[in-house]
């Protein structure tokens, strides 16, 4: 029995609520692809109370795999709870007692929101690969209206962790008046040549997979894409720890045996764990949606040139805290500071903090007293920063 | 044209040799699994002359995806020379016009050695996934038959890089008579688990694609696992490379446009890198074969407890040079070091070098003068010292 249930720290039972937001006539969500979407439906979830003045909601961007549900559980009987659950609750960093949290699954996504496997209006059948291509900016937009349609005028904070961290700093890019920090965690201001190597192969063990048929699978009689799916998310998970985690997670330990098999069995435990993230995973998740995220993420690139940066930086007025960890190869820490250096630069108010971890990319999901502190700290500081604005001067570079 | 073709250090025109083994009535080579095989053909090539007290031959280990055509040409239309072709030769490291080089395809090889595409003579069809597992002390044994063959009592040394550099280090544990030493380059005395999950991923690749058939694919008409082997191609390529390397080649660089697709094209030009290396490698390579090395490489571990390890470490009597590249993530120096650190411990004589490449774990197949030099002089010391034995006080410890 998992103890966690009952620990007084979490937010308890939660529920997913959906918005439908572009219903009314001649409005849609305008795409960088410069297509349209609407109406468009998005999935979240609320944590915590709004308070009179509207001046404590955070925002939670989640990661590629990710959704909605970052904490609590939707029944009593859930087996694990919301994918942040360890940071969002009374007490913790995003503490539950202070601040309103949201988190919408993200546009493109299979938890809820408008994605590739919801029915296309023009044909009554789901978009498949019909679904126009989408970015982060696009993400940010449709959270945006999100949040409008909350009637929340600024957001205390949005903040995210690696693809979560793309979207956020998107926020500080796009809306500088509507929030008021941004908290970017095990993130890159762009995707390397080994990164979008790595959803290259990912999208084509989809894209060759027999029953991914152009994108077409969809149906309860219908065989889906779920061996290049698996071995997608195998390829991606490898990425998520360092060597040295899985070196003392597994090491050459052998999996239920004591001897080689000298046939093509799973001899090592190593083999065991990635397979079975490989098939849990396809059971949640849909393989169109992998593709069309992985894309968005090769896309983002918000300082492609010298001039554009500056032009982009100078609107930023967010306080920014960017988080990296030092085991993460998915993106190294040299990826957060090349962050760091530009908005330095640029004279915009950053802090970056890195922490030792052995757990990877995976880190930024997983407890760590530090790290914990460090993001409470700057949420309490903001908070106060917020509540009394003549002490805000404290806090100032 | 390529003007390599003309270079006076250039082996010239060579020829592949294929040596019938165990041919004989009750003869056969006794593998790990211990399944026997007979008879066996080995593919192997031969450059330079061996002299008269047979003190000058090298053997040369290959990798992965290598085999026996090391140096020079086929004809003299050939695209590429040997996989090696820029170490060995006139004047080269591997020096034609002092050393009796030779090179042979590994057991459970594609490329004129018995291996799984070869025909079973208990079924007159191909073996598949019948053919044994083999282990990197089968593809010593095997070399070591070729050596016997070819009535080479003793060679000067064993060389080779990332798995031809396992072989070579098994050579000196199992046949510290039949070698003076051997050099281990960009290479482990044991995968990691994330070696292993990487391995795992690729023959997982393999075994969903549909037209694997269990591994009996073979035949005119039959579909072979092309995407299957071309995706464990991609992700391998990508970890033979340095993040680093990939970044100055590719970075984000687009392929073929001026903007994004905002489709599934493949936009930037490190995906169509990736898989250009994919589809040419199917053309030469076969499925099983990869399934059985990345398998054999799995099960390489000679050091598994100390007391395994003194065992083995008393019986080499080899000089040992291990070389790494800094860049190298595949197998990172540090596991060099950790083998060099058991043979400083154990009192051999090792000589321990790293070098600085940007190409990752390539870089041992890539001209660099500094490694080069290395190879060269360590080999004309042995050289000298085998011819004149007084002398060979003065290279010890």
């Amino acid at each position: 029995m998992d103890t966690t249930k009952q620990t007084p720290q979490s937010v308890g039972i939660v529920a997913t609520q959906y918005a439908h937001l572009f219903t009314d006539e001649g409005s849609s969500l305008a795409l960088d692809c410069e297509a349209t979407l609407a109406p468009v439906q998005v999935a979240y979830e609320t944590y915590g109370h709004l308070n009179a003045d509207k001046s404590n909601a955070l925002l939670i961007c989640h990661a590629l795999s990710g959704n909605a549900h970052a904490a609590g559980r939707h029944h009593e009987d859930e087996r694990k709870p919301g994918w942040w659950d360890n940071y969002i609750g009374p007490g913790k960093p995003f503490d539950t007692d202070r601040y309103f949290i949201i988190c919408s699954n993200n546009l493109g996504g299979c938890d809820g929101t408008t994605g590739p496997s919801s029915i296309n209006p023009a044909t009554g059948r789901p978009f498949g690969l019909q679904f126009p291509m989408i970015t982060i900016a696009d993400m940010a937009r449709l959270q945006k209206a999100l949040i409008d349609h909350l009637k929340i005028p600024k957001l205390l904070a949005v903040a995210g962790g690696s693809m979560g961290g793309m979207i956020a700093l998107q926020w500080a890019l796009d809306y500088p008046d509507a929030l008021q920090a941004v908290i970017i965690i095990a993130s890159t201001p762009r995707l390397s040549a080994q990164n979008i190597a790595f959803n290259a192969v990912a999208r084509q063990a989809i894209m060759v997979d027999p029953n991914f048929n152009g994108g077409d699978y969809y149906g309860d009689d219908v065989e889906r894409p779920v061996n290049g799916l698996a071995l997608a998310r195998m390829i991606a998970h490898i990425t998520y720890l360092s060597e040295k985690g899985l070196h003392e997670k597994f090491g050459r330990q052998l999996q239920d045996r004591k001897q080689l098999s000298y046939g093509f069995e799973r001899d090592f435990a190593v083999e065991s764990y990635l397979h079975y993230q490989g098939s849990s995973f396809v059971k949640k998740f849909d393989a169109n949606t992998y593709l069309y995220i992985t894309k968005a993420m090769d896309y983002f690139d918000p300082f492609p040139d010298p001039e554009t940066t500056t032009k982009r930086l100078q609107k930023v007025t967010a306080r920014l805290l960017v988080v990296s960890f030092d085991t993460d190869w998915r993106f190294d820490t040299s990826r957060s500071k090349e962050l760091v250096k530009l908005l330095n630069w640029h004279q915009k108010n950053v802090t970056f903090e890195q922490f030792h971890s052995i757990h990877g990319h995976d880190a930024f999901l997983i407890d760590d007293p530090l790290y914990m502190e460090s993001l409470g700290s700057f949420l309490k500081r903001l908070h106060m920063e917020s509540r009394h604005p003549h002490k805000a001067a404290l806090f100032k570079p």
